[in-house]
Order: C-alpha cells, then structure tokens, then sequence
C-alpha cells in the first residue's frame, strides 16, 4: 500500500490515516518512513539514532490518541520528532528539514498546530504538559497529555523538577519514558541504574530463589502452593520498585518500544483509563533498524551530511574541530598537571572531552545533562586544590547562569570553561546557536572571556594559562565556535611539547593600507572574526588596523590606548559573532567614547539583534553580515560615507 | 556551665569544647543557643524559622565529626546555619550578622574555613559535597562529606540532578535531609508526599494487619512465629519505600532532629560505617522551640527587624511594600479577568502572590523551588489561551535564564514575569541582590522589561497591560525592589477600580533649574532611583530634564528624539540599580552617540560594577553612589566642570 516512497512525501497529513491502519500496514508504514529518515538525515545532516528509536511509538501515540485536539502531544527535546512531522502534514517538505528555509530539526510552535511546545533543550516536556494539562482542567476540556521524554533528559534539573511536582498538582499527566539505555553519551544516574535493574528483573528473581530455598530448608515445600498467594500479592514489592512508584505514579513496564502490537494495547489502556498520574516506560534501540547507527549511537546523535564538515567543506584527515582540539590539548595537559580535572556534562565527544576520557579516565566526570550541578561539583574540585575544565556547548552553558553568578563568579574560583559551539551553529536552529555567551558572560564580576580566532590561538592561550602552571586565578571562559580548521594532531602535539604561548589579554595587532589619509579605520574583531577580516583586510581601499581580540574581558587597554594615541581620527568596528545589546562592541565603545570621543569619526558594530534561524553557518553567518564577503561590503560602504564627507569639508 | 550568654559569645572556637560535652550539657547548650539565635535575629533581622531548626543538628555534627580537617561539611542553602557560626570561631562577632561590615547570613567562604561552601541560593550542597569528595578520592584523603538540605531546597533542580547523580558516581556521601515539612512556603512534590508517608508509616501497618487477617482466615496462625523471618526479611519492602533507597541509597530514618542523643548515635554509626552513600531523614520543627516561629514558620523564615521596616523606617500600616501592592492588585484583577492565572516558586508571601492564592486558589499554582519549571509551566498555559503572571525574586530569576531564552523569548509567550526585590535587598547581601536582571534581560529578543518608579506606577502599568484587556503580546517583566511606600490598600483599590492607566512605554519628562545656559543635564532615572532624582532635582543649580524611565526596553525613542530637537549641548546621566557593564545606561547612551554625538557635553553612567556585600539597603545605596544624597554630589560635580569648562572657552 504504501511501498512507493514518493507516495508518502507526497501526502499532506497522513494522522487520519494513521487511525484506519492494521498492524500489519503500521509495520509496513514504519519501515518506510526509517527509511525515509535515513535518506534525508545522509542528505541534510540531523539527529539519526534518536529520531530512529521513535518510529513505532510515534505511530502508535497518533493510531490510539486525537492529536492535537482531545489530547496533546509534548516531546522533549524535539529532535526524535522526526516521524511525527512525516505524520502532521510536513511530509512533503521533509526533504527540507535543517535546511535554511526548511523544516526545523526541532519541534516548533510556529511550524505547526501539531507541534505544542518547541523543545531544543531536554527537560521542559514534563513542566509544559503539566501547564497544558492546566489549562484543559481550567477550561473543562477532556482528554489526556502525554509528554515523551528521553532517559537522558530525565537527568537535567529542569525534568526532575517538574517530575517530582506532577503527583503533588493532583495530575493525571501520562509520561513516556523513551529509556534507550542512553543520552547522548552513555546515561548516568539513579533513575538509569533503576531502569536497568527494572529491565533485567534482578531483584524479583533473586527472591524467588530464596524463598524457595527457604521453604526447602525449613521443610514447609508443601506449603509451596498456599504460599504463592504472599509471593504474588506482594509481587510489585519484592520486584526492584520503580522510582516513580515511590514518587505516586502508577508505572507501567517496561515494554518494547518497537513492538507496535504492544504499544498499541497499552496506550489504548492508558487512554482514559487512569485517573491518576501513569509513567509508561518504554524500552527502545537507539538506532533502531539501522545497523551502524545502532552500533555506534552516540557518534550518530547527530551527524553531519556524510563525507561532508561543517558548511559543506571536505572533511578531511587534516581538518580538526576546535572541540578535538580543545578536548585533546586537554588529555596531553593531564601529563603535565596531575590536579587537572576534566568535568562534562554528558558531552564526552560533542566536546572532544572523550581524549582526555580515553587517557586519563580516573580523572574525568561526567554527570549527566546536568549544567548546574557540573558547574557546582567543578567549584568545589578547585575549592579542593583541583584544576577544573569544564566543556560545554554555549547554549547549554545557559542553564547554569545562575551558578556561574553565584557559586562560581561571587567564590572567584580558579576554574576553566570551555564554551564550546559559540556563534552561529548551523542547522540546529535558534535553540542551539550560542549566540547569548558574550552577553551573559561579560556583565559578571570576577571572571575573564577568552575567544581564540584559531585553533592555534586557542592551543597556545590553554599553553599559557594551564599547561605547565595553573595560571588561573578566577573563572575562566574561552569561547570558540562549532568549526573545523586546517591543522592536524601532529600539529597540535607540536604546539604543546614546544609549549608556544600567547597571553590572550595581549591583542594582537595587523595593519594594511594607505597612510595617506587624516582618518583611518580600526577592526576589532573578536575570535574568529578575525579569520574573516584578515581574508577582506587586503581588499579595504583604505588605512585599516585589525585587532584581534582574543580576550573579550579583560580588555586590552594598552594596546587601546596605543592605537588611539595616534591622533588620526578613526572609524571604528567592532565585530563579534553574537547579540549587540549589552555584548563587546557596546562595552567597548563606550570606552572609547568616554576618552576619545572627539577622536572618533564614526561607528560600527556588528553583531546580531535577533534570533537566528538554521541554515548553513556559512549561509548564516552571510545573513547576518560577518561573512568576510558582508564584512568588506560594510566596510566600504562606511569608507565611502567618510570619503565623501572629507571631500565636502575640504 | 555555660549558663551565661556572655560566656558564650567571648569564646573564640567551641568545636573543641563540643567534643567533650555530655548530652546534657549539650542539651543545655542548645537551649542557650536558640535564646542567642531569637535575640540576634530580634535584633538583626535574619532567618529564624530556619535556624531553629538545625541546632541539635549542628551540635550532634560536630560532636561526632573532625570538621574542616578530616571531614566536610557542605550546609545548603546558609540561612541554617547560625549555630554552625556560633560554634565556629564567630559566636564573639555573632551579633553583627546581616549588619554592614558583619558576618553574612549565609555561608561564605572568605569568611571563615568552616564554610567550605557558600551558598544563598538552594540546592547546591549535594553537587558540592559530590566534587568534595572526589577531590578527597583523588587526593587519597580519609572522611566524610556531609551535605544538609531541606526537604524544600530538594525540590529544585539543582538538588535533583545532583541527588540523581551521587549513587552513579560511586559515591559515599553522606545526605542529612533536614525535612520540617515544607520549605518556605509549604512543600510540594513527591518527595514531600513520601516523606510523610514513611513518617506516619501506612503503608507497613495496613501490611501488618493484612498478614494478620490472612494467617487467621487460612488458619495459619500456628505458623505466625515461623513466618515472622518472611515478614522481617521483607520489612523494608513492606514500608512505604523510601524514594532514596529506589534512588540507590541506604536510607537511615526518619529520626527527630531535636532529639540530641538519638542523632549523636545515628550519626556515630554513619561516620565510616557505610562503604555507601547514605540518606539520613531527620524530621525538625522550623522555628523549635519559640511557639510564633513554630506556628507560623513561613511568616517568619525572613523577619524584618520587629517593628521596623526594610530601612529601619517605621512599619506603619500605611505602608505597602511592592510585593504586597504586586500581589494585591493581581488578586483583584482575577475578577476582571477570568484567564488571570498566578505561578510561584514557593514564594506566595514573599512576592505578594497570596493575596491571589487566598481568594482565588483554583487559578494559584506554586510548584515548589522550580523557576525553570515554574516558567516552562506558565508558557504552557500562555499557549492555552490563558494570561500567566509568574512572580520571582530578581534573583532567583537567574535560575531559569535559559528558559527565559528558550522557551518564553524565542517563543514569543505573552506573559507577565514580576521580577521581585531588583536592585539591593539589603541584608540578604551578594547572593540575593537583584543587580542582574537587567543585563540578563536586556539583550533578549522579543521581551519588555519595565520598571515603574513608585507603586502608583506599578498598580497604572498593571492597569494598562492587564486590567480589562491582556494587551500583553510577548514576555513582559517588571522589575521593582524591595521597598516599602506610604500607600494603603484603599489606595490600591482606588486605582484598579478607576482604572487609572500609564503606558510604560512612554517615559516621563521633569524639567526644573535654569534656561540660561548653553548646556543642560539630561537624567534618566531607571524604574525607583527616579525618586531619589526628584529630591534632589531642586537642589541643582543648572537647567535639568528628568526622565522618569519606565521602560528599559523598548526605550521611549520618541521622547529621546523630542528632547534631543532642542539643539542645546546635554550632559547625559543615567542611573540603574544594577550592573553597569551592558546595561540600560551603556545601551542608551550607545544610541544618543550613534545619533546626537555633536549634542554630547558629556556621559556619566551610574550603577554597580562588582557584587556588593550585606548591609541596611539605604547604606549600600549609599555607598554604591545611588542614594539621593550621593547622586546629587556626582550632579554637581558633573556641573562643575561643565562650568570650568564652558569660562574657559569663553
């Protein structure tokens, strides 16, 4: 019936369908949207093995439940929604998702009705469909809200909160455990560990083993028989009790997540059937269905097009991420520093941290998607005389802004973190670009802002600050983008025995073009800014000095005070791969404005005002005008209002 | 023995003199030391509730534990921990706490090496105590780490994740869970609910009875003795199962934590005697031992000095705090608008919300010490058609930034966030000083952020937002401090009953001094300090427009541009009560720069550039150059040079 690919794509909503389907059909239906998946995610890049543990659940919450009109339907962390959107009219565009203009990877309210609430970050299903849970009771309106959420998502704070308020709200919120045995990398805590003795049944058959060797021994065996009636009555205490029984939840499972029959049956019971707060817990393969992806599901959580890096570049032996090489210089450091820690939070690869987990294991934690818990456990190793990393994604690091304020910023304590993916991340969307770091970061007292324009600059920044003596004195945070570069591990290796330095508060200064002129122009350009203004600098028609900030605070005053004691008048630009209000330009203009102004023809300062969508950095980054193509065109445009001006006043 | 106080507030250290106590002289101790902590906190002002609670605690700790040497002890969230002061070195200085230059409320690292952590806001401890002992691990080093928490800071999700964590980490934590029944407000949650099932025990009698009545009926009641080894072996999964021991944990408990001999026994056997981490239940009274603390704990978690009123002004009942007038003007709205629903985070008294709480409970929902959850909750709601208003303290604010990001901006969700206490609480000190909110807020796309100078102003802008229509669009917060004003609640209802509006969007204009020269003052007054702008204005011997900022975004372009028409030289003055660097002052004068550069005498930003300790709030306003007194002295100033100035050229 449904053999035909393109007879899927073509369909606009397939949920009615969905309902006059048998067994048989759904099963058929579920291998051709995996397949589906797994076209488009080689093509455009995404969440494979997640999306893939999803199929037959999804399939089966829209046979038994009316999305989105009775029910409701909340996942966590949207990116295993992909058969979901196949399902709700997007289809058709599937082709396009990630792609600038496409689909979202990601749930998303103003993509469509069906998707409730948009979740990039793990952990707000359960507090939003208790919120719309709520507002049904308020309104009087039947039907059930399930929210889907992941076993790793289980562990952020955000979920365990909300967990732990839905049997107090007097809720009847219907939750899934989507428990594949793992997050993103492999999954740490009680709730995992309980899972897992659920899973294998252990206690429940180490006390049947005992009592029947107790009847045997105290010769009560003929009593075996009467005695069944305890065992079983009291069967759910002596099987390891589910924490969310503990918690006031009915619990159901766990079941496969991938037996449709099942599925079916038991979410036609929960339909209705509960009048009190239900956790189903499903038992599903990450990966399903697909052998490299199931064998290998952390490396395939997302996956960028295939033989392709970041922005479509080759991907090649000699190009690294600023992650390997942040993770990497790392697990060298660990030789030379035996305080060095290590601190993830279940981001061992995305981070490059696996380098120094493969190394030197002893020394390296991972708890779990926990920011503010990392964060605070870090504090306390360097409270302790430890020398913390911590690495984390920019827009995760947004979890844990109060703990940077209160335990780690007011304490001063002497740690390093590493935010990694800062700027523009690409197809991942708004949810995920770390576009907030400078802005959050630079108005805290007590902490320092390092952005490397290189993996060489980064390199020989960790040289300086951490490779043979801790030169840490208060929280450090280096922002580096979700970019590969030239260089390979040799190099690196290189950069470290030789121990090459640079001290990041220094910045560093490059000059081009005509003297000729009473104004010149001066490019402060933060992190890898830089790379793009250096590739146009030859290009500017003009008398330019770059500067390459590689310490977003502290500033270089020196250096600062150095440019502006040339009295030349200036044009200044400042340029910086995130928010405008309240980030460096704004901060450093006012500098310059407050002591120089009269030396001061004009200003520029690129960033960005808005959120971003997803698309190619590359494309992005063009969009928002720090492509070097944008940069010099802004440039120029300026230079030729101050050319004219000039000539006016002469 | 130590039945003088003054005895006891000369010695230096008692952890020593503690060891060699009896039970009886410790008793009397305790007693001594509750009579300290009520006078102190008579005096001072200060968490009582709390701190009563933890004296037998504390004296049992270090009656059986070598602290800070051996053995660590992380205290979570400090406002329990004035015995622990007493006892450390700080019983002489003991009467200063809270005051200016005194001890701090809460724990405090630079204070003494007894705290090893600091910690104001909740749910930190176990993550701590977790990095502690890992650094004692890796270190070699011998002893114990000892987390104390609430029942109420456990409901966060820095608690949880950290909880959720310990027994995955191979962890031997030892977790005292100091459970009085309710955190500040009352508790909520599953943990709560299971923590009062164990304390009444249901579910182990009913079992009992149920054995009972079965052996009867089956006329197996000869066989009672013999299976007595069943009911035993099977004891612990007879009791209401402790979340903890599903989590992992061995669970020790409960116990009554006023009773000293029991916890000196309890706690004896916990030191090295589990290879294991260990939850120990203490059960306390908030306020043991003083019958109004006792009666009404949450009215006393943070009293004011008696009789006084924040300031040590008079607390007439002719004053209102913002929090009150917030939380009152919202009760009264729910019969205006039937969509009106209010979210806390166990925060009913302190933002006000129980005045809606009391006369509309349907539409209240306080979900414990979860400000992500809490606000992914109200965005549920919002897009369900209802009209959310979530109250929080600026500084717990801090906790949900990503969600602020994430799920409330990004999303566009048209509610209203009351950002309570913004600016300087006073005693509270660094860690709940509400100096972020603004550059937290300011660089977000999609949200406004008001702040109204006075209550009359915040009751007109409520009016106009929210009083007959929603003419809320996306994420609004108001921000307003921890201030009492002269107005009753007649006068509220006087407002809200005509109606009377402000657009907060539309700044106001002063003008006062002379026309006569070439240069005028411009201030802008973020929000309260425009009252202290207006005592002073009179006083300054120059021409002034005050502008009474009611909005820090969006700002009034329209009257920025008006003002700017009159082709008058300006010297611009801002004044925030909050950090400098990225915020309003920085962000606005960025414009008028970019604008009305020739029009610039000269820029003067005022706020605060570093976190600011403890002390009566008029003092620290003071001292950070916000008090009227203060801004008048920078004005003059200011004029002064513009005069030297302005002679010299001519």
């Amino acid at each position: 019936m449904y053999e035909k690919k393109s007879d899927l794509l073509l369909r606009k909503n397939l949920v009615d369908e969905i309902k006059g389907m048998d067994i048989s059909e759904l099963q058929d239906f579920a291998s051709i949207i995996r397949n589906v998946i797994v076209d488009t995610v080689n093509q455009n890049g995404g969440h494979l093995s997640s999306n893939l543990g999803t199929v037959e659940l999804t399939l089966a919450l829209y046979r038994v439940f009316d999305f989105p009109g009775k029910d409701m339907l909340v996942w966590d962390t949207g990116h295993q929604t992909y058969t979901h959107k196949i399902l709700t009219g997007r289809a058709p565009l599937f082709q396009t998702i990630r792609k600038k203009g496409g689909l979202s990877g990601f749930t998303n309210i103003f993509e469509s009705p069906y998707d409730s609430f948009g979740a990039g970050h793990v952990g707000t299903s359960i507090a939003a469909a208790l919120g719309f849970e709520k507002a049904k009771r308020l309104s009087g309106e039947p039907g059930e809200v399930i929210a889907v959420i992941g076993d790793g998502a289980l562990t952020s704070g955000n979920a365990l909160e909300s967990l732990n308020q839905v049997a107090g709200q007097k809720s009847n919120l219907k939750i899934i455990i989507n428990d594949n045995g793992m997050s993103i990398s492999d999954n740490v805590g009680s709730f995992a560990n309980n899972f897992s003795l659920i899973r294998t049944g252990k206690g429940y058959n180490s006390f049947k083993k005992q009592l029947k060797t107790f009847l045997h021994e105290t010769h009560l065996t003929g009593l075996e028989s009467t005695l069944e009636w305890i065992r079983d009555n009291m069967k759910h205490n002596l099987l390891p009790e589910s924490i969310f029984e503990t918690m006031g939840f009915k619990y159901l499972g766990p079941i496969d997540g991938h037996d449709l029959e099942t599925l079916i049956k038991v979410l036609s019971n929960i339909n209705e059937g509960y009048k009190k707060p239900v956790v189903l817990h499903i038992h599903t393969k990450k990966g399903c269905g697909i052998e490299y992806a199931e064998k290998k599901p952390n490396i395939f959580h997302g996956v960028s097009p295939r033989e392709k890096g970041i922005d479509g570049e080759k991907n090649t032996a000699q190009q690294l991420s600023f992650s390997d090489a942040f993770g990497y210089t790392l697990a060298k450091f660990a030789d030379y520093d035996e305080k060095l820690v290590a601190i993830t939070s279940a981001m061992d690869i995305g981070t490059g941290l696996y380098h120094f987990k493969e190394s030197c294991e002893e020394r390296f934690f991972d708890l779990g998607i926990t920011e503010q818990s990392s964060l605070v456990f870090a504090a306390a190793l360097a409270l302790k005389g430890f020398h913390p990393v911590y690495a984390v994604y920019s827009t995760f690091l947004q979890r844990a802004y109060d703990q940077i304020i209160h335990d780690i910023a007011l304490q001063k304590i002497p740690m390093i973190i590493g935010v990694d993916r800062a700027g523009l991340v690409g197809s991942d969307g708004p949810t995920h670009h770390g576009t907030f770091d400078i802005v959050m970061l630079n108005p805290i007292p007590n902490i320092k802002l390092y952005s490397p324009d290189s993996i060489q600059s980064l390199i020989k920044m960790m040289n300086y600050i951490s490779r043979e003596k801790w030169n840490v004195q208060s929280p450090v945070f280096i922002r580096y983008p979700r970019e590969k570069e030239t260089i390979t591990y040799e190099d690196l290796n290189r950069l470290i025995t030789q121990n090459v330095k640079m001290n990041p508060e220094r910045w560093e200064l490059v000059h081009a073009g005509e003297e000729e002129n009473d104004t010149e122009v001066i490019i402060f350009a933060v992190g890898t800014t830089f790379k793009y203004c250096q590739k146009i600098i030859d290009q500017v028609d003009f008398s330019v000095n770059l500067v390459k900030v590689t310490s977003v605070k502290p500033m270089d005053y020196q250096l600062i005070h150095k440019l502006f004691d040339i009295k030349k008048q200036k044009f200044v630009v400042t340029i910086e791969e995130g928010i405008r209000t309240g980030g460096f330009g704004q901060n450093l203009v006012n500098y310059l404005r407050n002591r120089y102004n009269h030396q001061i023809e004009g200003v520029k300062i690129l960033g960005m005002d808005d959120f971003i969508p997803h698309g190619k950095r590359s494309e992005l980054l063009n969009n928002v005008g720090l492509s070097a193509k944008e940069i010099l065109n802004t440039i120029n445009s300026e230079i030729e209002q101050i050319k004219c001006k000039h000539k006016y006043i002469i």
